[in-house]
């Protein structure tokens, strides 16, 4: 049996860590790191490797990186090509970890932001547990997501007294999915979907690079700033060669908080 | 102008506080405690204290306690009767803070869990900042929610890949408010609304207490487990005289990850 941590680190690297993940990262023999191409790889290297730095000194840990396999672009097909991308990203890690991993030792993988939201370690992980029976014990660490944040960054609750908070996709965005929520959230973006839907009477809270250097804030009527908004989004992606956006559309624009 | 800082505890105490949380507790000259009588006010309030004292020497900060007023019983009237409770809670901080904060000298609230999940404070310092303009900045800390430490207890993600998470609440729940969703995260239960509505191929992964000495953790269909979950929760508030749970209701138990 070898221990897994899979390790909260939140958003924006140092400063958002909880006591918990500072300990579990002590703990931690040899940590697997399956480096993205492309899109803030460099940023989130870099994020990682100052924590191990600061928390851990020189030397006493391994870090195993391999290269995650591309995700091929997807359309109607989307979940078979997330199964399968998953499929092999497990193959690669239990490959690593039997490896890699002594007995009685103890792994870590290191996940931006929470690993609840829209991350796909903690189903890789329960993939490799599923394939080597009795092999692996996995514990998960919680951290502050990105949702936490944009909420405390605009200092608004995500919700309206007693309501609902739906949280979803750019992609489920733009087929309608905010018709009847007051309060939703929206991931997975980095397109400016919210510039192709009704704004209807729709506040639009809006963070990019939440925590980092990098972080912008943008709020108001998404009828008003919207067209704007798109054209910060395509200019910071431009800069940055990537970007990592969230935002809440909060229904009630005139009652909503000013931020 | 005087700073009041909001800062996220999250769930359970000392381990889950961030580096920042901490950092900003630091900050503080008068935190400003509104103790809710009854449920789980004495265990809250150690909490707090363990937390003071660990990061703050004795003497270096004051605490002003004030008695919360006691919300009504709500029915149909729910948002006026929570809106009247806001604006009480809220004259009340604003004298607190404008009796015991010099100018010049820093504020601190300490918030349970995350301050953008159902939680009121954010709403009661609009408040305050409207009535009061100019007088008062305010600035949250995000912390690690409820929401991501059942996921993490559970080792498991909230939504299906790529797919939608509603959070929402008992009394939302109970009106069919889990109807086409997969994903389902409900808050402010406290009297087991799951065994209520039609089980469906609902799996339910359900926590209460979580991060604390007490918690308690359950899951599995919830057609199955359903009444002696409930059981469990009459059980479990009758031992501590309160009770604070949450769970996820996933839709397709048959390929549910087990826990």
């Amino acid at each position: 049996m070898r221990k897994i941590f899979l390790i909260g680190m939140g958003p924006g690297g140092l400063k958002y860590l909880t006591a918990q993940a500072i300990a579990t990262l002590r703990k931690v023999d040899v940590f697997f790191l399956l480096d993205k191409p492309g899109r803030g790889k460099a940023e989130l290297g870099d994020a990682r490797r100052r924590i191990l730095d600061l928390y851990r000194g020189p030397g006493a840990y391994r870090i195993i990186t391999a290269e995650s396999p591309p995700r091929p672009p997807a359309q109607d097909d989307y979940l078979d090509v997330v199964a399968d991308w998953h499929a092999r990203k497990a193959e690669i890690l239990s490959t690593l970890f039997e490896t890699h991993l002594a007995e009685g030792e103890t792994g870590g993988v290191l996940v931006w932001g929470d690993p609840a939201f829209y991350d796909s370690s903690i189903a890789i992980l329960r993939r490799i547990q599923a394939e080597h029976p009795g092999k692996f014990e996995v514990e998960v660490t919680p951290a502050v997501s990105s949702l936490n944040l944009l909420a405390a960054r605009h200092a608004i609750s995500l919700h309206e007294i007693g309501g609902d908070l739906l949280v979803t996709t750019a992609r489920r965005l733009l087929a309608g999915g905010a018709k009847n929520f007051d309060s939703v959230v929206v991931m997975l973006d980095s397109n400016a979907a919210f510039a192709r839907i009704d704004p209807e009477d729709f506040h639009i809270y809006w963070g990019a690079y939440l925590g980092t250097e990098h972080e912008v804030l943008r709020s108001g009527p998404l009828a008003d700033i919207g067209p704007a908004l798109a054209e910060t989004v395509r200019r910071e992606k431009e800069r940055h060669g990537w970007i990592l956006d969230i935002y809440l559309l909060r229904r009630g624009a005139a009652t909503a908080p000013a931020s």
